[in-house]
């Protein structure tokens, strides 16, 4: 039988950046980012140009943060939701830092934890991140913000955020302990703008082997957060958990609901893109675990993976969702 | 300084399988796939669907040359051209097989090869694999098929192809030993029709690092084999590696000039794709290694990080380039 959780025995994290939009910082979470561009644009001229502007910002402000130079990391890993992660790629193009490219869709930031931390057991440190842009994903997604195109209610708003860990081999007090690589399903949803819906099921067959497989309770835990099923999403996963017969104590929760005033913000069922779960971990959970304040985080990030020409193809959405483990030592 | 090798301690090579599409059928390699299809379509109606047929079939024929069953992979890893890498997800979708998606264009092959001997640390036994499929490339970053295009001399044609391996922590007579991570550079081109150039020194850095750092010499290997230069990248990197003071004594290949009879074919300046690496490495290299034949080989995987967006915006083209070295015990 396939053992489904992985152990890491050295990668820590050193400490975590965020950089999100003007939408995001005017939620919930306004004062625990880095920084935040007031008109999204980062001072570029495309919106392609902005996404990878705030990806070199967020990579700055990490290192900043953890005292060393950027070229100093071992490796960056990392994605987005533009076709062929070209936001990241243009990040990262010259910096001279080795670079694994991931496609999870947005369950990319917890994939990139997990890869940084097979990386740091050959000694490597390692800049884990994720990124979206609200107006690159809309006009490639859907339309051109100039149509002016209307919502469903399920449907989820883009995170403009981009969130980066820098995870090190030498010990500090938080250390990754845990993760599970999620298997991809589908549970028939072919609807883009009800992706919450598409993937709650791949979150709980991944939070369900974590918790069978591992012998842990969720009680041990003070957070355990999906990445960005929104409320819709969300909603749906607690319902599947019930009937499953796991009580997570109170300590279930979503990115994509942390990270906005739901009801106050005009989002819809709530935030979603790579940059959400990136954003809200780095900004508001692992602060926290680093100062002490809490001691054991789950992220299990959520990935819908569907394309544009899929989406015309009218195809099923495909989802995937995998989970890291941050604990104090 | 940055330490450029990762050395793995316990990932081996079980077996390899490539499955190919009419044109490749037609060329050099044409008895050395596992199976290969007449008209490219692999029994569906997109040519989104056979891509993932075909992906779907190699990972079959990897699992049965290897004697287990498709579920006993721990991991698949890989990825393919297709924005968001739907070709992938969909081969993979409700296989129960745990899934890592890479995002590194014609370089994640390489890349999946590198995941997978990490992941073999933690005792999992990974399909590394990559494909591409020359319709639903064409449709997508230039022109569907049925306006047919011309191309300019310097242009690839994207290979209909999938190659998987086997990376297990199982000892078997070739061993996955070293890696390089590749640095994402541009040398100024940005035309699409000429991702060779734009290859060439990404692929010339990481050949310089591996060499420099790792005390080998190019005479200890058989075979020394970039992704898919094609003719116009590789004469472009012999000249640089010339300049550079290293000679790689007649062992330099690319497997985009491997895969075709470029003179007779039509393919202007070779292969290209994630499936050319990635097939030729399965079916013309791994055999030889596994066989005795030859005993170190090395696949330098190449990427050009470029999107149908970036095209149009005229941006420069990222590259990349991943290397592993496999080699007899």
């Amino acid at each position: 039988m396939r053992n489904d959780i992985i152990e890491f025995t050295s990668a820590y994290l050193v400490n975590a950046a965020s950089v999100a939009g003007r939408k995001e910082s005017e939620g919930p979470l306004r004062l625990l980012f880095d920084s935040f561009c007031s008109d999204d644009r980062f001072g570029q001229d495309t919106w392609e140009k902005s996404e990878s502007e705030m990806v070199r910002l967020t990579l700055k402000a990490l290192t900043d943060k953890c005292g060393i130079a950027p070229g100093d990391i071992d490796c960056a890993i990392g994605g987005d939701l533009l076709d062929q992660c070209v936001a990241t790629s243009h990040a990262v193009n010259n910096s001279g830092v080795p670079y694994l490219g991931l496609y999870g869709a947005c369950s990319t930031a917890a994939e990139a934890v997990l890869v940084a931390s097979l990386l740091a057991s050959t000694g490597r440190r390692s800049a884990a991140f994720a990124s979206s842009h609200f107006c690159s994903a809309e006009r490639q997604y859907r339309y051109p913000l100039e149509y002016g195109s209307q919502r469903t209610p399920t449907a989820q708003n883009t995170v403009t955020g981009c969130g980066a860990f820098l995870i090190s081999p030498d010990p500090t007090p938080v250390r990754i302990t845990e993760a599970v690589i999620g298997s991809v399903q589908d549970n028939g949803v072919s609807d883009a703008n009800n992706m919450g819906a598409a993937m709650a099921t791949a979150a709980v067959d991944t939070i369900l082997r974590y918790f069978n497989s591992s012998g842990r309770s969720p009680a041990e835990f003070d957070i355990i957060a999906t990445g960005d099923l929104g409320r819709e999403g969300y909603e749906i996963a607690c319902e599947l958990l019930t009937r499953c017969g796991l009580d997570l104590c109170g300590r279930f929760t979503d990115c994509g609901m942390l990270i906005y005033d739901i009801d106050r913000q005009d989002v819809h069922a709530g935030g979603s893109g790579c940059g959400c779960s990136a954003a809200v971990f780095a900004s508001y959970v692992c602060p926290r675990l680093i100062s002490g304040e809490i001691s054991k985080a789950v992220l299990i990030g959520t990935g819908a993976l569907l394309s544009p020409i899929s989406v015309i193809q009218n195809k099923i959405i495909p989802s995937v969702a995998h989970l890291v483990c941050f604990e104090r030592c």
